[in-house]
């Protein structure tokens, strides 16, 4: 039973019957391919609006050259302390923009806020050159703890990266998550409401390695071609990851993964909620679900093959645990799993 | 008819197949899976030692990861004008490298000689802190020209390597058809010859986007796996490219995919010597031809919808053309091209 | 007035005197030359033992080099909140070290604890891929709020380094100040209490532009050497800079000028606690006075020429304001100045 | 006798008497100081247009600093082969740039020439993202070899570097040199014929450690502030680099100084080309003599104390040497080089 992370599931059926239907035929390299041009159409109408497409493998990489697009060597990104980028990429983003400086705001539910961005902003004076220059706000969604931000959260945050000359990158590893968990349209999750680059994620729901950087306005993009070439992201045959993503958007096989996942997530916090001695730590409304339980039943469901992992510091004899759900997470998993921590 | 380029090709019914196969049930992520330690098991059986292995998405990667770890900022690589990691990587390697200085060295059929080197190194100083510090010698196998090197060639060239205190690095994006159209062993062809480190390529020769760095003393890949992290080339579903190199390895499929083109490569050769105005400008060891010809020669192909570069710049009204052979390139594509050159 | 910065002040009539010794006549050049041979022997003798020195011009560029020599890209460094390296270099180690991490740490004066250090610890897992690599702690010396480090603190410090296979490293940018105000010996406020590298400073303490970066263990400065010329911090005429760190160096000059500064802070927070409404904020120990004061009065004292910054976020109708005593403020203006504040 | 190198010399006592003047006295930090306005102002003067100057320490600083203004990481940099930046800066220009290609061409008397960038050229592909793309064209002025280019050669090559999209900078550590040997303006040695910014050096001419990189459209110097704090070379105690300058424009003493030395040259050549076996082997344009003499000869002269470089490989028996001359070159260490040379 493996609650350990999305990205330990593989990938579903449809996504790999993409790769199949691609063969052996010839087509040009380096994204140069229909199925790019495809894909690309088709993320310009789910965004509504002309988008520059940037098919990557990964995550990591499309934070990085995200930013690194955005962000000089001297800038500075205001992100959270426990975002992906700054504590489980390696310092990537650092690699990527030639050392800009990360600043780690800390926040309830692994979320920022205007206030604590400005009281985090009051350490940088513009023009100072002895001061790295506020250029990003970075912010998951759904976050690192599997909470959201609204649409009007989202706004609110992207009001004070423009009055600074921001700009506002999401790393949306599980943005298909969160779309299905706020019910709004992508467009009102994205630059409807401010945000400048998304890191469109595919991999944790049913990709195998895809992701897309999406730029809203097209000029934002400016060297982000070289950036992918120089950092060996940009593949021969594209049209593999391409693939993936043209399987994923096909008839809402990306809403429905995520909407699987996210509805899992609820029927395990209600069931774990109602055992004794369980709480669950933040708000669930994605597709993780974070649980505090008494060391000693965490340790009865490793014994029975659970995996998942404590988060954070231990607190006397509870733990807290992270506990994801996936596309492709078995419903008997689920139901076995409550019925363990009764 | 694609002799444009090996790498526009699709994948093989063996390698998507693979794919398949994995599915979607979850393994470890980031490589601590079954197929990436099997994948690690069956090289060092092909190469006959223990050797690290690190599988990445492109022969990019794997050269610039190979030589950041074994190559300070302050070294200096010495490589042939026309490698691929002097022209064709937009700075990659100086990118991972952070700065390393790329030394191009001109010779016959994009080789290198020892002579060549030699005489390079007469400008760098050992220990004199003005001068880059000769760290690497990179050489590509078969060459960018379809050329090879010899087991001998391979030796003295390491042992030039070895007396200036420099690492030898082996671009094998085609190391199949090298391996192929010389016939010795992989070990031969490598670390038994003096090789440290390769890029063992499978991209162009049937998978979708798979290759492995090959340390061939493990303790050289010191923290490889930090520098793949950091530059976004650990995937969390690593199966799916270890995969990819299992199937490329089983029953020969790599092998026989290189024999494939490089026979292919032969028989082009052959038809095209036949014709008027036509010269093969090198030897034919691997799967490309560097056929001269009329530019109205050039031309008229062209017109017939057969795809392929020009190479170099145009020499009075003949071109130097490049055709390449690929695992999938159809048979009757290549007699055609024949046919219409005649 | 000024107390705005110890870096405002020109160089002493000997450093001055000894840049005019060195005239015009021919010397080999960079840095082997008998000024560089002397300045590091001197520097041997007063640490008490053998040390790698290298004479750079400032302190962003010791802090940095050093770091960058000890710290891989990949590599963490722990530092206080507050630290010059992590607020006032504009991302110098980050530049420098191809993008390590800084990791800001808070805690009372600007000073580290072994207790804040090792929970800041907990978030990085060893040889975790994923997370950055904790590599050194550096710390400051005076701190940039005017406190020291006791060698005790220091010795704590490096225990918890050792103990994670960390190098200490010290920004010494006002070491002659705490050295001066602690009374010990340089190798104890160094090696003998556990520290690996110094950023030397001489300049804010009367030179032009001169700081040494010394290795303790001098196995320790690898490949420094050929950072410093990668980076432009090898001069030719390097002498002019090691003539400044002799005569820094000679007849205690260095200590002289300290004990001066030091001798004036202690005068000035005497005479400003004696003011109404004026509280010392911080412990004076060297050179620094942080005086909380009414914004009225930091006003009127602006008005009648005094110059000095506000520290920090203005509190209700107080300000935060640092005075800095240097090597070269008139007695007079701390009388003048206690004058005004009362 | 040190013919070795003009920056074997220490500094003229008009420049350290500068130094001196500025004494102890308070003035605000990192070139918030009225030297460098004024120095500024007088090189807006003496270049007849409004210039943005930023003062370094020396060469390779202000080359790299240049060039990565103007160069993005994926950009490439045309130079001779034997310049400076490409030879002896360690790889400084790589690591500024972060991972720019310097693209090596060679050429007679060090010399680029429009036909030999243009030849380079051919080699990359405009918007193709797999080349690095042509963003600077760096000469040297005087040259390593001591040649000059000609305002008309200078507008050759600019027009060739306008034509590509590409920016024009000179390495002008030896620039007054040049200047004396050409008798032309300083206008017309820069922007009036396309230079876009010039390393201004003033080191090997009499100062300490002073450069000034000079951009004529000050919109060019972009981000060049940040780049200069990021790598240390931003000083807080600018006024003392500012007043090795300000001294060296004054009075015209860069120029008295630069005449000297060519004249000196002009008579080490002329006496050295009366000697037996001895041919002079560059146009002697500035302040270095080529001096192709027998082995045995350069042994001799060794024998008597004088210091010089062997330039390049031997021929036979015989040894190309280098011979620079300074503003510090005591007249009779040159009348007796050349009786011993007879």
């Amino acid at each position: 039973m493996n609650f350990a992370s999305d990205n330990h599931f593989g990938a579903s059926a449809q996504i790999l019957g993409a790769l199949a239907a691609i063969g052996q035929a010839p087509q040009p390299a380096y994204g140069n391919d229909a199925v790019t041009a495809r894909v690309t159409q088709r993320l310009c109408e789910i965004f509504e609006r002309d988008v520059a497409v940037y098919p990557v493998i990964n995550g990591t990489t499309a934070n990085s050259l995200a930013l690194a697009t955005l962000v000089p060597p001297h800038g500075a990104i205001f992100c959270h302390a426990e975002a992906h980028i700054a504590v489980d990429e390696c310092g990537a983003p650092e690699f990527f923009t030639h050392g800009a400086k990360l600043v780690p705001i800390t926040g309830k539910d692994a979320k920022l806020t205007p206030a604590a961005i400005d009281k985090a902003l009051a350490h940088f004076q513009k023009g100072f050159v002895h001061h790295a220059q506020p250029a990003a706000i970075s912010l998951t969604q759904a976050t690192e703890l599997g909470t959201v931000y609204t649409p009007g959260e989202l706004a609110a945050i992207a009001a004070l990266a423009r009055r600074h000359g921001m700009k506002l990158h999401v790393d949306g590893a599980r943005f298909a998550n969160a779309l299905a968990g706020l019910g709004c349209t992508p467009a009102e999750l994205t630059w409807k409401n401010g945000v400048d680059v998304l890191s469109f994620g595919a991999t944790k729901n049913g990709a195998l390695a895809a992701e897309a950087v999406i730029f809203f306005d097209p000029q934002d993009a400016r060297d982000f071609e070289y950036r992918r070439k120089k950092s060996g992201h940009l593949l021969s045959k594209m049209r593999f990851v391409s693939a993936q993503l043209e399987a994923y958007l096909a008839d809402d096989h990306w809403l429905a993964n995520a909407r699987r996942a996210n509805a899992l997530a609820q029927r395990l916090a209600q069931g774990l909620a109602a055992a004794k001695g369980v709480t669950i730590a933040h708000p669930v409304a994605a597709n993780a679900v974070f649980a505090r339980m008494p060391a000693a039943l965490a340790k009865r469901l490793r014994a029975e093959g659970v995996l998942f992992y404590d988060w954070g510091v231990p607190d006397g004899d509870h733990v807290v645990t992270r506990l994801m759900l996936s596309f492709a997470t078995p419903e008997e998993d689920v139901a076995r799993l409550i019925e363990l921590a009764r």
